[in-house]
């Protein structure tokens, strides 16, 4: 890395045909950093849904404000920095990081709140950089980058100041670098939802809709918390497992259930509902059902993507008597610097088994990661380069 | 009242003919308390807008879930107890008290949350006792009452024991006790909204909608908070006028902007949008742009009672990103018998000037009292008995 661009390779996502996703692992150049940037070698990359539909969509579909085609995606990332921008004082050169996701770091979510709320969140996050990369045949055409700030699909790559957490005194070795390379996405927006953003008790009952990397890292959080009831819901019998293996104390399959899903949580709860649940699907009739199964002034948090066209419609006065709220997590609410700290240190005293959601893939093999994934068998693929 | 059964005289709400109420003070019958009742001789009584829906809408109005007419209304009474049922523990004849809404003790709402939130609170509030007195003349009809478990637009009243908060060594004088009358209710719901619901602090900014009792209640709150900012919104210039008095730092009066009221809002908080919004209209357009106007992690609370088949419509992606939440607000989440002492003593300390809000009537001038409440000469009409 010490001319000006260098050769690496990634996987690069081209214009989807019929609805297909038409990745490639294959070489592209990537130039020096600008002031704010580093140049990380990337160690691991988490495969999230995410990458899915921002490398599936075409160009210009609504939510997925993503540069043009080709681009390279990836936005859990572990690595080791190898360069700095001129700007850059949290990390240099030989630093083991955690990668993120970007903030503008001057709205008033970043100053007063959180940054995952960042007004440009969408903007930064998704669009990225349109000329982060380029092709290595030619070097004529521009490859887009900075997803989420670091685009770690790429073994090199530019990653933005704010996006990085430095790690270098938590962990103890490479095995642990890759292990921990979903804690800056998924992990920490299931995690941080029940703990921060809701800020779960023992008297809570916590019903999660889906099981997936976040659901189930709500299922930890919630266990870690000592909440005395702990749902778990899925259509994957596996899954299900899994979560009670983690601490769910109940789990209802979707698939499988006689009556309605209000009907199976308010059997569970004894009438009351869940003072919190999580939509970790994005499925319109589950979120609406898990308003409704939803205690009186519990909290029904939105995480789950929907359809970008999708509404959600509240009865004013019977939701106003409810004392119920509704609300979106965007990283669970959390600061990373603080947050993946913590979930390292949970993990060490042996209370949020991370490594029971994590399988490894060599990178080459991302079309299987992310068959696994989809099929459910996989619940948190990690590609190590 | 040592007899079984005594003559006192009440407004009485009869069926409304051709949508206009039809209320005549009258004698009416009131026999002997239950369990857990007392018989209160009323000093004073709040007018409130939810007497004018409930004693003006024809028998089986969605959202009036109240005993068939005729009824006795009114739910901000304060007191004097004359009789106490054999249970009732709290107080006994002689003790002055304060009129709050009943609850029922044994739900989730009740033994963990707040009592606003009572899951029988529409049935035991609204459909009350349709036996509580009966017809003077011939004693064969039954005029409904126990209306917020007091129906204190009666001179003696059966009222129920949770409604009750003792106030013996919290007033001085029984000027006093007229005075917080509308404490229990209009004043409570403004006010705990604002310190309790929306933990308001000194970095918010509230915006309140509609200056009513509730609104200018909740105004009073977020200045003795110290909110950096306190924006009033209504359509009567003399509601702003008096908003500003009690510490709206900025007034915006919807029948005379240019723009949107969001734009306003904007325009007023830097383009950041309120931290806090409070709707006390119930109009949807109105809260509907409220919760646009609310800034990324605001809360944006639901406390006028909008037409019982409204909706609301939220687009789930957008809503999601920016971590606003929506709820409603019962009684502002309060405890009546902590929070009106509270109330009482901010009152003492001239930070919470409900004088201000007040204009006092001889009973039999309910009409007047209800006439300038509606063009908005006087915010908080309490008539004396």
């Amino acid at each position: 890395m010490a001319s000006k661009s260098s050769v690496t390779q990634a996987i690069v996502a081209h214009p989807p045909i019929d609805g297909i996703r038409q990745w490639r692992y294959e070489n592209v150049n990537i130039g020096w950093p600008a002031d704010y940037e580093a140049i990380v070698e990337i160690t691991a990359s988490g495969i999230c849904h995410t990458d899915l539909g921002c490398g599936t969509a075409p160009d210009g579909s609504p939510g997925f404000p993503v540069s043009p085609y080709p681009r390279v995606l990836g936005h859990e990332g572990a690595g080791i920095v190898r360069e700095v921008g001129p700007k850059v004082s949290k990390v240099g050169p030989g630093d083991a990081v955690l990668l993120s996701f970007e903030f503008c770091t001057q709205c008033h979510s970043c100053q007063f709140g959180a940054p995952g709320y960042c007004s440009q969140f969408s903007h930064i996050n998704f669009t990225g950089d349109g000329k982060t990369f380029s092709t290595a045949n030619d070097n004529t055409r521009n490859v887009a980058g900075s997803f989420f700030g670091q685009s770690s699909f790429s073994r090199l790559t530019k990653v933005q100041e704010t996006s990085i957490v430095k790690v270098n005194e938590l962990i103890k070795d490479e095995d642990e670098l890759k292990l921990f390379a979903p804690l800056g996405c998924g992990i920490q927006t299931g995690a941080g939802t029940v703990t921060e953003l809701a800020s779960a008790k023992a008297d809570d009952t916590v019903a999660v809709i889906g099981l997936g990397g976040v659901g189930l890292a709500a299922i930890m959080a919630a266990k870690l918390r000592g909440c005395k009831s702990i749902i778990g819901i899925d259509r994957v019998a596996g899954r299900i497992e899994l979560a009670k293996k983690l601490g769910a104390t109940d789990g209802i399959n979707t698939a499988e259930i006689p009556d309605s899903l209000t009907d199976e949580v308010r059997k569970i709860t004894k009438g009351v509902g869940s003072t919190i649940t999580i939509d970790a699907t994005g499925v319109v009739p589950l979120i609406q059902q898990g308003v409704e199964f939803t205690a009186h002034q519990g909290k029904m948090i939105l995480l789950g993507v929907a359809p970008m066209d999708a509404g959600l419609q509240i009865q004013i006065v019977p939701y106003m008597v409810t004392g119920k709220m509704i609300f979106g997590s965007m990283e669970g609410g959390v600061y990373p610097e603080e947050y993946i700290p913590q979930m390292i240190r949970w993990y060490r005293s042996g209370k949020f088994p991370v490594d029971k959601l994590v399988k490894f893939y060599p990178v080459e093999k991302y079309e299987q990661a992310i068959r696994d994934m989809e099929n459910g068998t996989t619940i948190k693929p990690v590609l190590l380069w």
